[in-house]
């Protein structure tokens, strides 16, 4: 069966076409700037790239196009729509209503719907994207795969903030946690690498990106993660702060007179490695401190640092670990990030194998001599877990 | 050397006199309510108590009348106030210009003036107790202890928040830490109860009362902490919240209209046990749990969850420690509170020995069979440690 998988942004629609037989990528491609004069389609396959120009006001506009493309014979996959067997949708939050995956209908659609609140600016995107594709191709089956589900089966101790509990019945407002469809997928795919049935298996899994999140997950169910309400919370990111004294947030209001939506601006966009040390993208940020610049090393220095601290505190929340997984942009390709992450860590088991880890860049084992946690390397990949998703479920296998 | 240490409040006066030949207290009281028509001092000398009803205006008008108390023949403790040596004062914030307790002079003053926007309730009237000393006992030498000093040694990775770093330059916007004074007190503590140099001795220390936080101490020295540029962040507590996603806390501002000093309340005041569980105090707690409260449990569940999430971080910022502390009120007398915690820790190496952990409220060592890290009942004396650092200053020894 061949799966397309879509992942909508506010003014991008991303997708992916998977055959099922052996979970191979037939094509991908981003529809780009959608609602503005100068919108794109980046495609690809088979290593070419092409860059289709193409006006898309709406994303169901969009939708069109790429459907144009997956049926273009040179740049396209099919030969008819008929051949695309389901639509899986990548769905930010899905609240406390959904802890798995799910076949779409009039109710799902309400309920994500119901939770813009919690995803203001990418639920209603996401939402557009199902739609387009209902409008475009009506009679598909279309799955909803949640980034927020896997982290459902944290216990109340773990994902309850300490305010009043009003705040929890009346807005919600609770640790949910995302990256979930990402941290599912190299815990499965760690099981299998350790030979080892996730039954009784403890794993750290560090997703390091531009947003990034630790999870900690036990007989692969998540157990606790650094992201909360929002992808705020937690480590310091490319742009977000992370964690800090929330009272902090009150200080800079009173000094600063900012309102809650630019503070919220503050938080997620000028904040994390950009805000200290000048560059969201850690390579930048590696350049500029080889060169010298002592802010640069600084945001390196204190992102590390919080990847630390939740890698102790999840050692202590599962009592130990099997395997510490890196995966994601950062995770998969910095080798300096790893070392630093794992350095002076041998207490808790953690011992990495320095050579082994150099220049690194694919899934790997990267324990080193004497630690008692496997050190792992595996490349995430959302798209196919969300194909994997919509194939069981259309099929029932 | 006779010593008295001062702990002043917005309405209240803490003192107590000690005989520093022995450490031993003389006497100890409380001037409360000052300003209000019912203010009173409530003072103990020999196990005898007394309730002084005495209308103490200002926090001169109080010292005054504590004096009095000292001077007088039944409840007082000196002939005349020759024999005070000197007087130790606790201040709560003493920003990144003090890393040590100091001799109050014009600068000293001037510099916990300036620190006020970052301890805005409490260094006025830490304050306002100094310069009362200052003017009923002129020419004797004062020495403020700061709450945040023993946390100065923190490396920027660890105290910089993930903000725009122009925020640190501009307002000192960091994380401070808070008792600090007691820190230090167990830490020492700890090193003479474990026959160790404090070099080369890694603690982890938890002052666990109504206010709560967790220090990495390595060398005798601060690593890191959980409360930050206020006593808000970190653990949850009393009252106070704790860690939470700085977005839950303009995702409130939004919908309930509230200003910045509406939140500091919400988060200070109505959060925490109290705001999860109903009460603040963790007795209540425990017996309101006990009757079957669910919520109640929860409080306790979540409380007890992030002392174990600290713990565990600072094992891997530490790398390891060599004793575990447990301090203040729940830390000293609340048992159920430090098996709960103890709880699966083997794999970093903590185990309780709950028989002797059962109803100990003294100085003792509880590690259970097996455990690596020394888990140490420590009751905290910052008074004391007040009093030690005056003595020590104004005598140069």
């Amino acid at each position: 069966m061949i799966i397309l998988v879509v992942n909508c942004g506010s003014s991008s629609l991303k997708y992916q076409v998977l055959d099922m037989t052996d979970e191979s990528v037939l094509c991908k491609g981003n529809a780009e700037k959608i609602g503005l004069e100068d919108s794109f389609i980046g495609h690809k396959k088979d290593g070419k790239s092409w860059n289709v120009k193409v006006f898309n006001k709406t994303h169901t506009d969009a939708f069109k196009n790429v459907i144009k493309i997956l049926l273009d014979p040179e740049m396209g996959v099919i030969k008819s729509t008929d051949e695309i067997g389901a639509i899986g949708h990548r769905v930010l939050h899905g609240g406390q209503k959904f802890a798995c995956s799910i076949l779409v209908d009039d109710e799902v659609m309400q309920a994500i719907e119901d939770c813009i609140p919690l995803g203001p600016l990418h639920n209603p995107a996401n939402l557009m994207g199902i739609r387009a594709c209902m409008e475009v191709m009506p009679g598909k089956k279309n799955v909803a795969v949640f980034d927020t589900a896997f982290h459902q089966t944290m216990a109340p101790s773990s994902y309850m903030y300490g305010l009043p509990y009003e705040y929890y019945t009346k807005y919600g407002i609770r640790k949910y946690g995302f990256h979930g469809t990402s941290h599912r997928f190299v815990s499965k795919r760690a099981a299998e690498f350790l030979g080892r049935d996730p039954e009784g298996l403890k794993l750290i899994s560090c997703h390091i990106g531009s947003g990034a999140s630790v999870c900690a997950i036990k007989d692969g169910k998540c157990v606790d993660t650094s992201m909360g309400l929002t992808p705020l919370e937690g480590l310091m990111m490319g742009t977000r702060c992370g964690d800090l004294d929330p009272a902090a947030i009150t200080f800079i209001q009173k000094r600063e007179g900012l309102d809650a939506d630019e503070l919220d601006t503050l938080m997620n966009k000028k904040s994390g490695l950009l805000g200290i040390g000048g560059y969201s993208d850690a390579r930048d940020i590696h350049s500029a401190a080889e060169a010298g610049d002592e802010k640069a090393k600084l945001a390196f220095e204190m992102f590390v640092h919080r990847v630390k601290h939740y890698i102790g505190a999840y050692m202590a929340e599962l009592n130990g670990a099997d395997a510490l997984i890196f995966t994601a942009g950062l995770g998969e390709n910095d080798d300096l990030f790893r070392e630093m992450t794992c350095k002076d860590m041998d207490y808790l088991g953690i011992v990495l194998d320095e050579e082994k880890n150099k220049g690194c860049r694919k899934e790997a084992d990267v324990t080193g001599k004497g630690g008692k946690v496997k050190i792992l390397i595996l490349p995430t990949n959302e798209e196919l877990m969300i194909a994997r998703d919509t194939y069981e479920i259309v099929t029932g296998k």
